[in-house]
């Protein structure tokens, strides 16, 4: 078997089922062999798309793909590979490099400075990912992919496999992928400490009055995110969410109660936690936009942290346990009980005395005057005509929002103001809060929807999803081209561009006027057109007013999943949502008044 | 003085007048200091094209900068800051970080990996930059601008300065501005060394029958332009241009004797090399595009290699003797005899005597078959309706071509195709033969407009530049939005696409027919729409046959500089020039043949 196939089967092997990149003279060999393993090759218009591309398909199913040349292919990527190590997204980069002998002799070769140094660009994205290898020797490439794919996996980062033009096709020994890659870790887990971590974890929820749980972005990454949906959903504690959470925990559920940023949080949310006597805090990664500007001070009561393998109570650490286990454990009880009693209890079981089981079944948070847990959308039937505000459109998006989307927001208002629209069971955010490349949304775009399109095909339901855009002119503008592969692969997404007349988040931090912050308006209206799209593939449309908008989210031709099928695929639609470029969500003015004298000063 | 003052007077100083880049928090600013300090804010659409331009308008005026911000914004661009280091342009690359506060408390900001290293990013730009510098000492920071912005000049590389928020209103010492920075390098001449070997040259002069020069691209960097320029004029020596050298000599010198890309190149230029016996090699700098594939066998005859501070002669080496002192003595001497004497021969008062003054004097190279130095164009007035072929447009080019353009050329075709067109005097070539990375060229062409503009502004003779870009459709697909800078900076280029349904390069290195070589066929005539521009500011065009192209290239209102004005300025011209996928200049495969095999096994 070549080396290549190897690679490209394993790759296989980790549910992933299409690669994304660009052919290089160093790669193309290797392409040959993408669609005998099963794969497909998407082809991107250039590097850094193809990068976020992998970044949204590694969200969607798990693992991803990029194939890129060396220098100036991987180069081009690093800000996607980087964004994807800060955000804990597991990509593995392949990387065609010039054959072993050329890097022997270090010959002058284009694509690299004519230094005779080939491993200078791998040495720059070593510190960006888990793993980096440049393969060498034949015997021990298997080996080395294995071990490479498998750090990917289990970091939840990128990783880097270097591969020359004469070892795509050297012979390798097939017989490794009889068996399937050991992608979970061993466990580790102290189970002597498990069992009293377990315990007084029921201790702390039997006594407590009002717990809450917060859940922070480590829970949707590693083996966290089933057992944490299931605890929170059978718990019946009241939940928050950090921003960066969005999409772990069901928005629906009874017990949800909204987003969680410190001093940016709705002031129900920020009272419910106030008033709260113990803190479940599961998966925590605190990071400045992430907590509103680090000023998400709890109150002095207990807090429990689940990190992926320490639990922490109070001053007491609990090291080398499982934040998997410990929840599993916590939730079993929780079922046993409530299917062994008829009280509403979930903890009634748990419960040394049946007397104070007024305890967590009672959530006592407070909501806002509105009694939303979201930013709300204030009816208004007659106002048709009025502007467009952010105010009012990511309340009325929280509505048009259906099961199972996948909602790709840009940093910027998207990402601001879309996180606290109510998405509804099962969908699915892309977005940045730690890393916040602009221009990302719309790469990751693409990746998401061919995921999606992949699991639509391997389902039996056959239930479709949709994939959903938010994103602004600016952050458009910096990786638009890759429209054409939305065009090309005939993947029929919803963009609404926020058309605000340049980067509105930044005249918010410095420059309200200042020209440095204006771009070129552009027709976006058009811009399908140019990548040649089948007749009747695209839709475009323009509104500025709440009527026009209305109109087309109201729209059966326009919207719902179930209005296509195969004879009538969903079209790529893209809408234009005009909007004052000095309107913002709230949460940004409040982000950035917490935020900018810290990182100004 | 603030810091950013300081910074961006010294930036002034070195003749750069417009400063690319995209916005970010972490720059924002210093944005606010561009105008104060007599530059321009251009605004690219993105960092990576930011960076292209910054290389293009370098390679014009000499040095340039690129503003981004931590993380995000610079790794974006360092495809382009290494392709910058690999083709040897200075461009200084400031990034905006946060606080030295947020920092040293290292904070998990956004655009970082939350991991409290803020260095990280600098130390990935420090391996492709001569030097890279995180600005912390308010006093000592103004002694590192100066040190970084020499440093850039000295080695034609690109540097980084890092710029923490709370430095840019940093009060300054502004008294080091009173001298200007000593950017040549103190001369480490040897006197003794300069005096033996220019005699000894000399004396090879005087005693070669058919000597010849040939010129690579080092030639064009460091001091060495004028002085090579000068030598190959006043010597009337036959010479030849390495392809990276395409630029430096002025193609339609009567001794300039075309291209020398050894088994790639014309069968006359290889002829008469190897025929010679002696030759001036000056500037070396070998690679594998640039050698036919490190096909460059010279004859088994003298050779003197000028290098910046070195030269070779035979086996032996002189050290610390600067290229442009020896060049410039044997210059002179020429000078001095030529007006000397009434001889033809500038060597004879180098000659020990007269008789033996046919030397030099009498180049003995031999022209290919059809006598052209170039890949000539073959008249065929009747061809109208002939379909355009790589193999005849180039020629064509060659005259209609001005003097004083700037020519464009993006790896693939176009440059391929391009090296062997014979530009005119004056003309400058934008190309990479060594980075190759495709995508360049557009955004070389942003900046190359921006600097042609601000040289005629502040030229007296008021002599119009045109800038023309040649490239490929999937290369312009790499980087096209920034095609809307050209419409936002009223840039009126003059744009080829070389429509060929993808990237044909890689078609004749593997995979001929493989569809990972195909592209999305955009409508590119639709693409400068998209970006708004002003009324009668845009032309597009489409050409399939030479008659249709002809039409355009001799119109009038096409192509002259001349017959444009401020009341008329150039609009932007787009060009889809369609050719068959296969066709490929001959240099291509030739260059492919001798290559390929090298690379890959």
């Amino acid at each position: 078997m070549h080396l290549v196939e190897y690679l490209f089967r394993r790759i296989h092997e980790v549910n992933i089922r299409s690669v994304f990149g660009v052919p290089g003279d160093f790669n193309l060999t290797a392409l040959d062999y993408v669609e005998k393993c099963g794969l497909q090759w998407v082809g991107n218009v250039n590097e850094l798309n193809a990068g976020y591309a992998a970044d949204g398909y590694a969200r969607i199913k798990g693992m991803s793909v990029i194939v890129t040349t060396l220098g100036v292919g991987e180069l081009s990527a690093l800000n996607a590979i980087a964004g994807a190590s800060a955000e804990l997204v597991p990509i593995i980069h392949i990387v065609g490099f010039p054959s072993t002998a050329i890097q022997e002799k270090k010959l002058p070769v284009h694509h690299t400075l004519a230094d005779g140094d080939f491993e200078l660009f791998m040495k720059m994205s070593e510190r960006i990912s888990a793993a980096a290898v440049l393969l060498k020797d034949p015997l021990e490439a298997t080996r080395m992919i294995d071990e490479t794919i498998t750090d990917c996996y289990r970091s939840s980062k990128p990783v880097y496999i270097g591969l020359p033009m004469d070892l795509v096709q050297a012979e390798s020994d097939p017989s490794p992928l009889e068996k399937p890659l050991l992608l979970r870790p061993l466990p580790t887990n102290s189970t002597a400490a498990e069992e009293t971590a377990v315990n007084k974890i029921r201790e702390s929820l039997i006594k407590a009055e009002s717990p809450v749980i917060i859940v922070d972005s480590l829970a949707g990454r590693y083996e966290g995110l089933h057992v944490t949906r299931s605890f929170v959903e059978k718990s019946n504690i009241p939940c928050f969410s950090f921003p960066m959470a969005k999409g772990i925990i069901n928005e629906s559920l009874p017990n949800f109660r909204g987003i969680y940023a410190g001093d940016v949080s709705n002031p129900g949310v920020q009272k419910a936690i106030q008033s709260s006597d113990l803190i479940l805090l599961i998966g925590s990664r605190p990071s400045d936009l992430n907590t509103g500007a680090f000023k998400c001070d709890v109150p002095d009561v207990d807090t429990i942290v689940f990190h992926r393998d320490t639990v922490e109570l109070g001053e007491e650490t609990y090291s080398n346990i499982l934040m998997e286990n410990v929840l599993g454990k916590i939730s079993d009880a929780i079922s046993v009980s409530a299917s062994n009693t008829a009280s509403n209890s979930p903890f009634s079981s748990l419960l040394s005395s049946p007397a104070s089981s007024a305890g967590a079944n009672a959530p006592k948070i407070s909501l806002d005057e509105s009694g939303s847990l979201f930013k709300s959308e204030k009816a208004d039937t007659s106002a048709d005509s009025i502007p467009l505000s952010q105010e009012w459109l990511w309340p009325r998006i929280s509505s048009w929002l259906e099961e199972d989307d996948i909602v790709a927001m840009d940093a910027g208002t998207s990402a601001f103001g879309g996180i606290w629209s109510q998405h509804p069971r099962g969908a699915q955010s892309l977005f940045q809060l730690l890393w916040c490349s602009i221009g990302f949304a719309l790469g990751a775009t693409v990746g998401a929807a061919i995921a999606a399109r992949e699991q639509f095909k391997e389902s039996e339901t056959k239930q479709k999803r949709r994939t959903i855009l938010f994103t602004g002119d600016g952050s458009l503008q910096m990786t638009a081209q890759e429209i054409s592969t939305l065009v090309r692969q005939e993947l029929g997404v919803v963009i609404f561009v926020i058309c605000n007349d340049g980067y509105t988040i930044e005249r918010f931090i410095h420059g309200w006027e200042k020209s440095y912050n204006d771009i070129q308006p552009w027709d976006y209206k058009l811009l399908p057109q140019v990548f040649s799209p089948k007749p009747d593939s695209v839709r475009t449309y323009s509104v500025r007013t709440r009527g026009e908008l209305e109109a087309i989210l109201t729209d059966d031709q326009f919207g719902p999943a179930d209005n296509f099928s195969e004879e009538q695929p969903e079209p790529l639609r893209l809408v234009e949502v005009h909007m004052d470029k000095h309107d913002a969500p709230q949460t940004i003015p409040d982000m950035i008044t917490a935020l900018h004298g810290k990182i100004a000063t």
